[in-house]
């Protein structure tokens, strides 16, 4: 008994070192944002199925050089921080007025790949995964939505559903807001160096703003990977949510093996399930 | 419709403020714990009716001054962070071989607050709160059982079940591992402060671990507020989750009436709910 169930545990890194290259894609270079911080590279893949309209708005904005010297403006523990170009800049104030239609939930379509996870949800009828995201679907809406979870990239706005053109973005560095599900559009999620975003000291302000840009912490540049050098790019692959070995994934990190887990859990979190990006072997 | 929604909306802020002063308790100078940081302070609140044996044990380690001295020896991120005093240290190898009875669930009773939240949960039949806790509990096991959310508390230990002596502990700094529910003890959790934890830089290390104790972040001491002079003691007082302004908090932030927000959500999960801790007005 104890052999067998030695024999059936093998590690996260196991499982995809055993994995077929045709697990993997590669990162679209007109997806992928590299973010410069002082501490280092932030890498997010841009959620063009879902939110094209966005991840167009903002890799136009990229392309352009908006974010080049823009800052991380906010952090708020347990919750997101968010990066611009500060309310006084004069590239914001040229924007700010800029509307983009609202891309907070699509059309369900049998086109788009759906890996369903089978445990309940709080928030949704249906979760899963597609195309490398997290996403949701309500069948009897017939709608289907990027979810947030931990690293999601969401476009800031105010009050009006078109107000957020993609100058302001925010990262997920808490327990899943899902509650911002279908109220925001999220374009995109960091796929590598969430951890550069998140240990930034939060905000003294309300919502965890800084109260003077001396506090922010700048962005030196922001580069779509199809624009910068083969040489400095990063060969990241993601594992397709489709694949085989992805299911494998889901379930050893739903019913836990470890001899650590005394309790097996047999269930996961659509937010719980990691989603591997590695440098192409 | 419009003044009808407006007369709705209050902020969290505001119903805390029209609150009644017996919706609210004061944390037991013996449950509460002030880990002193180069940054400031860090408030823990023992969760003694769950986990008692855990809480009694790190009360005792605390009084024995075992954390003065200590040190945040793991950061990893959208995960934990972990304190103890490192295994080369010598009080560390003292205690490292001590039992402590698991407290990772314990029998439902009817004498327990319970407090249920009404959305379905993907770890467990019913969750809810019971004195100032997320719980959950599954009544065919009868079993009741603290939740790891955000800023939860536990007890770090090896395979071995009763291998986890309060002296290594660790905070929640990502997204829920419910995972770990009913696997280990969760002992308590930060009421104050969790930001200073969650900021520290992740460790380079397998697991979050640093690799050179240069790398730790030093705990000054740390204290039993029933130990520190009053002066020195922070008058915190949490919101019941018996009561009725909890509820209202619970109402508001599940059915969304802000003008931001386009979809009302209708939901929230166990560990969305905030949990106000606030100094007594």
């Amino acid at each position: 008994m104890v052999n067998t169930l030695a024999a059936a545990v093998v590690s996260l890194a196991e499982i995809l070192q055993a994995s077929p290259p045709a697990d993997w894609r590669f990162l679209d270079p007109e997806d992928t944002v590299y973010l410069e911080l002082p501490s280092g590279r932030v890498v997010i893949e841009l959620a063009s199925t879902y939110s094209p309209k966005a991840a167009a708005a903002v890799r136009g904005l990229v392309r352009e050089g908006y974010f080049d010297g823009a800052a991380v403006i906010r952090s708020q523990d347990n919750y997101v921080v968010q990066w611009g170009r500060g309310e006084d800049d004069a590239k914001a104030k040229a924007i700010a007025s800029k509307k983009l239609a609202p891309e907070f939930f699509r059309a369900m379509d049998p086109k788009l790949p759906f890996t369903p996870l089978a445990y309940p949800d709080t928030y949704a009828p249906e979760v899963g995964f597609s195309g490398g995201f997290p996403v949701a679907r309500d069948p009897k809406k017939k709608q289907t939505w990027l979810v947030h979870c931990y690293g999601s990239v969401g476009v800031g706005r105010d009050n009006a559903a078109d107000s957020g053109n993609g100058s302001e973005l925010y990262a997920v560095i808490g327990q899943s807001p899902r509650g911002l599900d279908r109220n925001i559009t999220v374009v995109g999620r960091v796929v590598q160096g969430i951890e550069k975003l998140s240990v930034i000291p939060r905000g003294p302000g309300p919502m965890g703003f800084y109260e003077k840009p001396s506090e922010w912490t700048p962005i030196r540049s922001a580069k779509l990977a199809a624009d910068v050098a083969p040489a400095q790019r990063l060969n990241l692959e993601a594992l397709k949510t489709e694949s085989a070995t992805f299911k494998t994934v889901v379930e050893t990190r739903a019913t836990r093996k470890e001899e650590w887990f005394h309790e097996p859990v047999g269930r996961i979190g659509v937010c719980n399930v990691p989603l591997p990006v590695r440098l192409k072997p």
